[in-house]
């Protein structure tokens, strides 16, 4: 799996760097604070899985490589949201990857900029002519990436969760805050790959229905990762959710009992895709892998 | 024209409201937050350009009905760009068209947010499945609309624009900050319009010029207002661009070289259109009234 992750992420990260921008000319500095988020670190997971989830339906190399353009443009709408997240409005962090964040060396101007300058690119580049995508499956990534990343997914979720800070909230609000937050975009990221390896109707909502259960797999460990690790061990600070009064898994649960929940969503996502073959195998590494990120 | 001015903004209005969410559910204060600022006004000139733009072309109901999408992603755009340009860490009005701003009404978390939700959700709508656009003519809408509210369009101008608070600039430089934050979302209206109308490369080429030129037109235009006409007039804080050391075309030619420089800007428009028939009458007609707001 170490050298799946790593080969993935390098060919991701080279991708990045060629799609993005140089740092040159009238927006030199606007490029640049775009660029220090985007390659500040991270594990690539959202890419990853939309290069697995192609590759779990073709072996065409050429495909794969269509598959970046959207794995990328979905990191970049990542990258935005902590950015936006970082800000002193919203959570006021100011480490993020064990680096100061966005605004803390750009400010906050820039840094509101930055979030909106690669939000906007990753629909320039969901949009470029491809060699072997139609306009309309690169119609379809769009409108499910926008879907994903707007007022009912990962916006709205953010709203939610800043909205409910310091409120005792029901699990079902929790779960809405996870699913829309989190769960939303890993799921697009499985969707747009799937696409981009041409599946059918019923492989669509296989790998959809995976995305679902390992976002949720994702925010469960990162609940306990942020109540059970050290800031230096997160790059973050940690217990910030709790000294914020954030409702999480931890808090409602405890932790042996959320530890169990994220073994279990993790192994509904591995059952979802159960009549796939051994193309699938990273997506079924990759859920165990994301699951151990605590254990 | 003010009746054609009044009818068009009624049918992008009636149009935005549908369009935009339905404020309940759990989402309640993000989509309200979204619709306040979509809905304290406006004269629509973006959008109503696309629809001008399609009806130069055709005169088929059908084709301009469907140029209402486009026409109406692109007003959240500009209003998304109004809620970030507004907030305390950018240039910090509170006063927007005579209403409180977004950040003044729901906070800066929530205003941050709003404009994030109306990006995204324009990219959503754009890619919404049409029954008169085909999907590479969707596609295209897309790529030109990205473009011009991205890096190199209206954010990088926002960008460059707070960089340059203060400095003594050149006129290129002003030339650059004024084509990229509001030439650009003006020209992509007239494309997006052209496209639905089924503009042929060398009428999309003249809407185009007409749009670099109205929107030159609409930036003079602003500038001499804010330097000119009080508060109450514009509905938004009057001579603002002064007090903050912006540079602008009264501050660097006087308001009589400036009055000219509108008038000139707006003859380029109508002369960029002339092989156009009646059916650009409205094009025409929009240029003489955006140049008229100031005289």
């Amino acid at each position: 799996m170490n050298e799946y992750l790593r080969d993935r992420k390098q060919l991701i990260e080279k991708n990045l760097d060629s799609l993005m921008l140089a740092a040159d000319g009238p927006m030199a500095t606007h490029i640049e604070s775009m660029r220090y988020s985007l390659f500040v670190g991270g594990k690539r997971i959202r890419p990853i899985l939309t290069l697995a989830a192609a590759e779990s339906l073709t072996a065409d190399p050429q495909l794969l490589a269509e598959a970046l353009v959207p794995a990328c443009a979905i990191e970049l709408i990542h990258t935005y949201s902590l950015i936006h997240d970082d800000l002193p409005a919203m959570d006021d962090d100011d480490l993020r990857r064990g680096k100061p964040t966005n605004h803390k060396v750009y400010g906050e101007a820039n840094a509101i900029l930055a979030g909106d300058g690669l939000l906007t690119l990753a629909f320039e580049l969901l949009a470029r002519p491809s060699s072997l995508l139609n306009a309309a499956q690169q119609l379809q990534i769009i409108g499910l990436v926008a879907q994903a990343a707007g007022p009912f997914g990962m916006v709205g979720g953010q709203h939610l969760d800043i909205e409910n800070e310091n409120n005792t909230i029901s699990f079902d609000t929790l779960k809405t805050i996870h699913r829309c937050k989190t769960g939303c975009l890993i799921t697009c990221s499985l969707q747009a790959g799937a696409i981009c390896g041409g599946a059918d109707k019923v492989q669509l909502a296989k790998l959809s229905e995976y995305g679902a259960h390992i976002g949720l797999a994702f925010q469960i460990v990162d609940d306990l990762l942020d109540a059970t690790a050290t800031t230096a061990q997160l790059g973050k600070t940690a217990g910030s959710d709790e000294s914020r009064g954030k409702a999480t898994y931890p808090a409602l649960f405890g932790i042996e009992e959320t530890r169990q929940k994220a073994r279990d969503a993790t192994a509904a996502a591995i059952s979802s895709i159960e009549g796939f073959d051994l193309k699938a195998d990273p997506l079924r590494n990759l859920a165990d892998y994301i699951c151990s990120r605590t254990f």
